[in-house]
């Protein structure tokens, strides 16, 4: 527990050499690219629903406890909202809130592990997936990227299934690639799942972690509950409503899972000891008047563009970001923390992307003003004209 | 898993039988004293602060992630409010902001636990230790009860004290029988720890689980750190600000426990292996705004007095109640759930007291309506007067 809590990750300490570096040469003079928090305000529609809320409701039904698995009508509300933007036909019963994504995905890994299980995800991943999934006894296998497009390399894929595996997390759009997954993906990663079932008899669950799933620039991220049955969506409203702070979300459990009632028992168990109690009530109420109702997403849009076009002129190569709020381009020397390092003397502050399991890329997080990455491109164009002499 | 979160407590199960017989028979006929659920309305200078700083602060401000410990104006706010109440000196470095108690406990628990572990506490006691201590992969050992005046049975507590102990839980005021441990209670609980650790050279950890601090009626609730050097308090504002939902609490690290770095950053690990995050960010800010307020407790206090005064005219024996808003009465034979079922007949909704470790008894939560508590004396009465033939 020591280690796990106080061994900075490269993230945590690229950003705070950054708030060092910001003290001695002034704020303006620091492209910290580091951390993943959303710099789109949170929309006025979600406080003003927040306000309202304390002011007219009865506290004791704002801020009394839930039942676990969230206040019902917050779920029916929340279910009815997936029913009108994907066509499926969800109810209250299919949603359990959780306070954020982190906690809607471990409590589905504590759910479902077993001794010996497996869970497969594909790099590159977000490193927490290795800390969830050791705590619940389990083992993460993480497929090699696939840096042509950020999709999947089946073939490592299918050398990593087997009797063992007990689930695969994906997620789409992905931190750090910026990649959504196509439907040819989705296809074929649950033809393999299902050619996998046939051959072990074993169901096989699909973990979907969504919190980037409203931050896509003009691509459809498909709804996987409609390619596998055994599918679990995790999802939060820290990106699109920029509520990281507040801890809420919620997973979903479709009618067609295999052994429903088992499984919604094992994820409200695992939430018991996981002590969720429930979901912070007020923001439960918040988001089910706010789901559904569409974000501007046009700053990180223009962010990203920006960032791309100006990477691609300084000579960098990069897959084109097609969701969330990062590049991930590749280094310009295999060893991404030397490149990262390197980077640093024009304080640029990037995170390599060993630590995403996908080592010889780095990751720009473009969550920040569009000023500060404005004059950053000849900071980079510097950064590339060093390497190439 | 499936058995943790399906497996539905009896003060569960008696809770939902009340629903139905209220549908029956109307809310007004049935006298549920079941649940632990505050209802004096949370404070109106709570209400005012969250929309004040909704309104006011910048919204990335309020609903960002915070570092994990939480924001740190906000744990010197909490410092300084202990330092007034309680004469001690503590900074931001001593406070872990966490999402309730629920989770202040268990990442006591887990930061402390290895294996072969015990963790001692003292019946009556709050069910849940049990689950949160073995899902740590500790045992939890309990010392029977004291019922002359629900303070400790030394001698049973001598017994339970080994090489193996890691920490004793404590929780007073009580749930559920309305104790507050008392200075020399501390003291001589202490003094044993002392002489256990001399005998053994192991240290031992008090974890003191306060969520009813505030709620004393007429008497001190000892600050624990004042008397054993490796205390953890654990505090949440679910029943001081009525809050319950919103899960805010803290952990106290002071700085004299034994390797404060690596205990704090144990905890730190904890928390992040239960996807703590960083506890909701808004009420973070409200807290820190409102900590040290006083609360106005009346109403509790006259509950438990007017409850007190009616069981005992109807014949029943009872400990006075000192704090918190439980009763903890002898039920009137041997088999506590016989008599909840028999106490049923007259729409009486306690709960037996075999469920916190004491059989023989019965919890009944005053924290309802006092006119509820005023019609229900007729029918203990009735109750009673059954028993007597």
């Amino acid at each position: 527990m020591y280690e796990l809590g106080t061994k900075k990750s490269t993230i945590r300490t690229i950003f705070e050499y950054g708030r060092q570096r910001a003290a001695e040469v002034g704020e303006e003079n620091i492209f910290d690219f580091s951390l993943g928090n959303p710099n789109v305000p949170t929309p006025e529609f979600v406080r003003d629903a927040a306000i309202d809320i304390l002011r007219n409701c009865p506290p004791e039904q704002v801020h009394g406890y839930t039942v676990a698995p969230g206040n019902p009508k917050v779920r029916e509300a929340l279910a009815e909202s997936l029913n009108k933007r994907f066509g499926v036909h969800f109810s209250g019963k299919n949603i359990f809130v959780t306070s954020g994504a982190a906690a809607a995905i471990t409590i589905c890994f504590k759910a479902l592990a077993e001794p010996g299980d497996e869970f497969i995800t594909f790099a590159p991943y977000f490193p927490e997936y290795k800390v969830f999934v050791e705590s619940v006894g389990a083992a993460l296998k993480v497929v090699p990227p696939s840096p042509n497009d950020w999709q999947i390399d089946f073939d490592a894929f299918q050398k990593m299934l087997n009797a063992n595996t007990k689930a695969v997390i994906i997620n789409s759009p992905n931190n750090p690639s910026g990649a959504v997954y196509s439907k040819e993906t989705i296809t074929k990663l649950t033809a393999m799942l299902k050619h996998q079932f046939n051959q072990y008899g074993r169901r096989i669950f699909l973990i979907s972690d969504e919190p980037y799933r409203e931050l896509a620039y003009g691509v459809e991220v498909p709804w996987v509950t409609d390619y596998w049955w055994n599918t679990l969506v995790c999802y939060s409203y820290s990106k699109s409503f920029s509520l990281p702070g507040e801890r809420i979300g919620y997973i979903v459990v479709p009618n067609g899972v295999d052994d429903f009632d088992k499984i919604f028992g094992a994820i409200a168990g695992a939430a018991r000891v996981l002590t969720h109690v429930n979901a912070p009530s007020l923001w439960q109420l918040v988001v089910a008047r706010c789901a559904g109702k569409s974000v501007d997403i046009t700053p990180y849009e223009r962010n990203g563009k920006l960032l791309y076009d100006g990477l691609i002129a300084a000579g960098f190569e990069c897959v084109k970001p097609q969701g969330a709020f990062y590049l991930f381009p590749k280094a310009l020397e295999a060893d991404d923390y030397a490149f990262c390092e390197r980077a640093k003397k024009y304080d640029l502050l990037l995170v390599p992307g060993a630590d995403f399991g996908a080592p010889g890329y780095f990751r720009a997080a473009y969550c920040i003003k569009t000023e500060t990455i404005e004059r950053s491109l000849p900071l980079f164009k510097k950064l590339a004209d060093e390497y190439r002499g």
